[in-house]
């Protein structure tokens, strides 16, 4: 039996969310927004019984056993924890630091009966799914490089907000970067262990944005990511990322993987491959002609690969009688909260190598700072 | 009255460049090859009334009055001076070392009556003439970002050579990186202050490559240059290079400049634009149907490119009487020795940079490194 979903937010995602969660048979019974008149107008407008500016409404809401977090990142981790500690399931965007995601993996830790991924994933995609199964059944050979590129328009809303400011989680790197670091991370079945990269911010004001106010998020970014694997299987793979949200029009995603025998490229969400015999690029996967739900803000893999997500949530579910219940088979491949703490880390790497100009390893956070760690340390220096 | 070339190199591009020289209207009358069969092979493919393994044989040559040098690295330095000296004309391809450029840059100003170009560029293409006019005229606006991608097959010859030697001047970075840094200044009318770069060789050994012997020039390489202009016009703008030379089948040579306005790309030869407002590439020159020769260690771009500097040559030299003068014109244009120099750096601190993983200055030698230099400081040391 498929549980009643509670969403969280008002912008693109949610709205496209709330259609394909409907078209699969959910009931979304609650909507919040963080004012009561935006929560209002897409209630309306997307035909929610209920809707609130206040978290508790939907977080106990009766009818409410799903949650879909799809916030500006600095609010995540708070509505996240919360709604585990209440026990409802939990899909949710990336968090704006590692702290906040590490809060996150331990509530999610604490749970463990209760589903909790990381929901705005490309890894559902039928495209990567096909890559990633081709890439184990050996088609490029030994893999060496990725190569990935996502242009597009700018990411910044209409009016001055989380997305211009870079401490809140804005930027290119944070919001698209991450969905490729953990693209990269299900193809490969490997982690990054150093990374190398720029951000630059070439449009700091524009027609709603100016006076003494200026856009500190990225709106260009490359990045290159050193992986090691856990067997010696995508040890050495260069992956090298490159970002560009100053070209308006349709959105450009193409992921390439190169190896010894062949490549793969997936441009948007068709999957073409060349062994290295062949002459001529084969069709792997054709588009399937999207007609869901579209916005200017997303590109076409994402928007398919949250419909895909929507997909496997209520496989996942409907296996179960009990509206909490759910299956973990279909939702296996999600990343968890533990993914999202990974991509959070090697953002954050990146984002000091931006600033050092040297690669950054990436260590990924085993115990929570201790906010009064520096106190304690000048504490101690005192006492020596 | 057009002059009587001499060819230095029975490599491919020599094989590409005779039948384009022919067809312009100049007469080859010497052919060079380092062994006498390979000259004599090559000499009677191409049909070369006279072919030696001795430089001094061309560069002596009484009709020779332009001499054509596309040779291992490691030797242009030295044919390249000594033909200087003598009095030819020069078009040559790059050295192996920034010494070895700075060399020829002292002879090129030593003899500034005679003809001294890069000769293996690819300022001369149609497609990017026409660009680099856009970028003039404002079609991108403001520029932000070049993002060039190169993949092809295999650099290396079929027998283990100087294609496999770092240190001898192979690898993708120094033979085709070479050209795209050149085209890079003369598309933005800047030069790379900052570099930063990671070299691989994914494949070290092959079928032919064996045994003790191992590939140490790279068949992958990417690189990102901060550029300063001498106006403000190019400063700041990001440039990322990939190249990857393990992928067979045809070239892909694309070449992308962003702007605050549009973007420009050339895909091999065509180009395409794409101002901000509208919803779609135009395309703004197409293919003009190569149907020169073609070779498959060469990308189209290459050999069009070499096609339209022998058509400049023509034009300089054929507005004088005299066989070895020549007018400025129809190739100033042409990198010259001092670019030549400049690239070679860049090339240098890329390879410094993937060493170091840090990012690195490009300082242009301003004069000879002292041979003794070492030895001098020591016995400073000693004094003191």
């Amino acid at each position: 039996m498929l549980p009643g979903v509670g969403v969280f937010g008002t912008g693109a995602t949610a709205r496209v969310l709330v259609p394909l969660l409907k078209s699969e048979g959910f009931e979304v019974h609650a909507l919040w927004g963080r004012s009561e008149e935006e929560a209002s107008c897409l209630a309306k407008e997307l035909d929610i019984p209920f809707h609130t500016s206040r978290s508790d409404d939907v977080l106990l809401h009766q009818e409410v056993d799903l949650v879909c977090i799809y916030i500006p990142p600095s609010m995540t981790r708070q509505i996240a924890v919360k709604a585990l500690g209440i026990g409802k399931n939990v899909v949710c965007e990336k968090a704006a630091t590692a702290v906040d995601s590490f809060k996150m993996v331990a509530a999610a830790r604490y749970y463990p009966q209760l589903l909790s991924i990381m929901g705005n994933s490309l890894r559902f995609l039928p495209t990567f799914v096909a890559m990633q199964k081709l890439l184990v059944e050996g088609y490029v050979g030994e893999l060496q490089v990725c190569d990935i590129r996502v242009y597009g328009p700018s990411l910044l809303d209409e009016a001055y907000g989380w997305t211009c400011e870079e401490l809140m989680g804005g930027g290119g790197l944070h919001t698209i970067g991450s969905t490729i670091i953990d693209l990269v991370s299900f193809l490969t079945r490997a982690r990054a262990h150093r990374v190398h990269g720029l951000l630059r911010t070439f449009v700091q004001q524009n027609n709603s944005i100016r006076g003494i106010r200026r856009v500190t998020s990225d709106d260009f970014c490359f990045f290159q990511m050193l992986m090691s694997g856990k067997g010696s299987c995508s040890s050495g793979v260069c992956c090298t990322v490159t970002l560009n949200f100053n070209m308006p029009g349709s959105f450009v995603h193409e992921v390439m993987v190169v190896g010894s025998a062949g490549r793969l490229i997936a441009r948007g969400t068709e999957l073409y491959g060349q062994r290295n015999g062949s002459k001529k690029e084969e069709l792997l996967l054709g588009d399937n002609g999207w007609s869901g739900p579209e916005v200017k803000a997303m590109s076409l893999p994402q928007i398919q690969g949250l419909s895909s997500m929507v997909k496997a949530l209520r496989q996942s579910f409907q296996a179960h009688e009990e509206r909490r219940s759910w299956a973990r088979g279909p939702v296996a491949m999600a990343p968890t909260f533990e993914d999202g703490l990974y991509v959070q880390t090697v953002v954050e790497a990146i984002k000091r190598s931006s600033t050092s100009g040297e690669w950054e390893c990436v260590e990924i956070m085993r115990e929570e700072p201790d906010p009064n760690h520096n106190l304690c340390e000048a504490l101690q220096r005192n006492k020596m």
